[in-house]
C-alpha cells in the first residue's frame, strides 16, 4: 500500500493514473470517514492494505444495506487498484454508489480517498466494484424492493 | 460472507461452483493458518469479510517477500469471489502461489480454505489473484532476483 | 450506554429529551463516519461507551486539526449527555462544529447520531464540548492561524 | 492528550493546576490498573485520549456495578480536564469514589494516575465525574439498594 | 479456561483444588486489575486463555520493571495451572510478588483472581511463576539493582 | 521476549541452548502460522510475549479439538522457556504434537518457531507443553474416543 511511481508500476497490472477517473471529485455519497492510527500499520510502518480493504467492505455494506432495506452479503469483488498508499494520521473517506441493481444483488462502486495529515490535499488511494446478495433472516438470497427515495440523504 | 445458495446466487456475480477449481487440493504453500474468534465478526454475526480479506493481503505479502528477497507493496487485486462463509472456529488456511513474475512485479495466486470447527470437513472459501511490486528501502520499484531454491520449503 | 427511559431518569442526570436541540437535523460538519462492531460491546453487549467516546475524541481532532493547520491536544471535555444507546450494526455519525477560538486553543461541539441497523431512522446519541490547544513539533501551545476558506468543503 | 505548559494554557479551558487537588495521594479505590501499549498509541505517537477515557468509563463502571449490586449504564459525564499526557509503558491507575446516591443513579468520581515507565513517579493525568443508572434485565431503571459492607474492600 | 469439575479433572493434570493455598486471601500486591470483555472471548464464548496468559505476563513485567529499575524480558514460565474460567465481566486482578532475585534475573509468583459480574464474590483462577531478566539499553544482561522502599506501596 | 545472551542468561532460568532440541526441524503437524504486527509490540517495541503466548494456546486448542473430536479447555501449562524474541514482521509458526492422550485429557507439545523478516532463516523461539481436557456441551470433562486417520494430514 506504499506510493509506487508510476512509470515502473505501468507494465505490470495497474492502470496509469491517466485512465483513472479525474481526481477533482469522488463520485457517490460519503459512507465511511475515519482516521488511519498507528494500530493498523503492517510491518513496514505503513497503513496496512488489509485495513483499508476492511473499511471499503464495510462501506459497501453499509450502502448495500441501505438499498436493500435489510441484510446483504458481499459475494464477489472486482479489479482493485492501491493507486496511492495510506499514512498515519490520514482521514480515510470512503464513497460509494450503487452502480446496478439485480433481482437479488446489486454493484456498488467503492472509492476511498485520503485527506493527507495536517493538509487539505485529498487523494485517490483505491477504488473497486463489490457485488452485494441481500439476504433473508436464514442466510436466503432475497428480492430488492424498489429504491425508497430518502429524506435524509445528506446523512 | 454468509453462505448464499448456489441455484439464486448464480444468476448474479458469483460463478456456478462447477466453475471453480475442485476442491479436493488446495494449490500453493501454505502461508497463514489462523483461527476465526469472536472479535472479528461483524454485525450479523459473520466473520467479517474485511478480516479474510486482511488475512489474505497478509498471505500474498508473506510470499511475495520470500520470492521478492525483500520488501514489497500490494498494487492490486483481481476479481475476488466469496465462495462460502467463513465461521466462528474454523480454521482459516490461505495458500499461495507465485503464478508470475515480471521485472518489478508479480502475481500471486490466494486461496483462502476453511477447515470447519470440530470436523475434518475442508472447504474452499475465497480466492484473488494479487499483484506486489518489489521495493527498496526508499519505496521506489525494484528489480525482483532470480529465484533461490529454498532448503525449508516445508515451513 | 442502554436506552433509559425518560420518566425515571429525569430526575438524575440526563436533562429531558425537550431540553436538547431538535433531532431534525445535526449541527455542524460529518467527520467520523463508522460502523458499531460486536469488538466494540461490553459485557452487556451493548456497544461500549468508551468506543463511542472514543470515535467523538477523534472527530475533534480531526476538526481541530483542519481548523489549527496542523497538531492539536484534546484539554478539556464539557459535560457530556448520554441520550440514547448505539446497537450492534447502527452507524455512527459524528459532525464537529468550531464554536470558540482563542489564541491557541479553541472549543468544539461534537454530536453523535446513529442511522439505525436496515433503517433511515437517525437518532441523536451523545453530544460534548471538546477543547484543543495547538501545539508545535516540541509540543508546545502555538497561536491557531487565521482561518482558511476550504476548496473542499464537501468532503 | 499531551503535555501543555500551565502557562499559556489557563487562559483557556484547563484549570490551573494549583485548582486541582493535591497530588500527594489519589482518592477512591484503584479500580482499574493496565498498561499503556503500542496499540494505543495516536497519530503523533502519544497514548490515544479515547484509550484513557475507555478506561475511565470502565472503571466507571465496575464501581457502579459494585454498588448497585446489578447492571449499569453510563449516562452522563462532567467536565473532564487532561492535565498531563500518558506515554507508552506507563501503568494507568484508575480510582473510583461514589459521591452521590440516588434513587435509580449514582455520581462516581473517576481519576487516572499514570506510573511513569521504569519510575516510581505517580502523576494525575485526567478526572472526571460520571453519573450511572443502574438497570434491571429489560434496561429499565432500578431502585439503588441500601449499601452493603464488602468484606473484601482491599481487592 | 472453561470450568472442570474437580472430580473428573483431578486424575489428569490439575491438582485437586484442596493442594492450593487458601482461596480467603491473594498473596502479592494488586498490579493488574481489568474486566474481561466480550472481545476477549474465544470460538467457545469463554474468556480466552490467551488473554488471561497476556494479562499475567503484562503485571509480571510491571513488578519486574519496578524491581530492576529498568527494562526487563520474560524468559520462562513455570508450570501455570488454569483452575477455574474467567467469564465475560468479570474484573480480572492480577497478583505478583517477588520470591528470588538472582543477579540479572528474579522469579515473580503471579496469580489471577476473578471478582464475579455484579458479585461480591472473588476466586483464584491462574496461577504461575514468571521469571524476568534485567536488560541495558542494548538488550544485554544488567544487574539488578539492590531494593529501593517504595514511598508509594499501594498505588 | 528480546534477546538475551547465553552466558549471562545461562546462570539463572533458561537452560543452555545445547540442551534444547537441535533446531534443524520443528516436531510436529504446522498449526498456526501468521505475521506478527506492530500492534502486537509492548512498551519496548518488541512483539509482546503475551501474542505469542496466545498464539501458542490457540495452536494447541486446534489440535486438541481435532484430536478430541470436539470442544477442548486448557488446564495447564508446563515450563516454557523463550528462547529467542519474535520482532515484528516475523512469520510466527507454531507446530503441535499429541504426545500423551489420557481419558478425557492430552498433553500437546506447542512449539513456536520465527521465520525472520526478508530472509530464509527460520529459529525456535519458545516452546511448552499444554494440557487439555475434552469437554462436552455443558462443560463438563468426556472421554476423548480412539484415533480417527485423517484423510486430508498435509492441511
Amino acid at each position: 500500500m506504499q506510493h509506487v511511481g508510476i512509470s515502473s508500476a505501468a507494465s505490470v497490472a495497474p492502470p496509469p493514473e491517466t485512465d483513472l477517473p479525474k481526481d477533482d471529485q469522488p463520485k457517490g455519497d460519503l459512507t465511511v470517514r475515519t482516521i488511519a492510527m498507528p494500530a493498523d500499520t503492517n510491518a513496514n510502518g505503513d497503513i496496512f492494505g488489509g485495513w483499508v480493504l476492511s473499511q471499503m467492505d464495510q462501506a459497501g455494506g453499509i450502502a448495500g444495506v441501505d438499498r436493500a432495506q435489510g441484510r446483504v452479503v458481499t459475494v464477489a469483488l472486482d479489479a482493485m487498484t492501491f493507486i496511492r498508499p495510506v499514512r498515519v494520521g490520514d482521514v480515510l473517506c470512503v464513497y460509494t454508489r450503487v452502480s446496478h441493481v439485480g433481482r437479488t444483488s446489486m454493484k456498488i462502486e467503492v472509492e476511498a480517498w485520503a485527506r493527507r495529515f495536517c493538509t487539505q490535499v485529498r487523494e485517490r488511494v483505491t477504488q473497486a466494484t463489490l457485488t452485494f446478495v441481500a439476504i433473508d433472516e436464514a442466510g436466503r438470497p432475497r428480492p430488492i424492493p424498489p429504491e425508497v427515495p430518502s429524506p435524509q440523504a445528506a446523512t
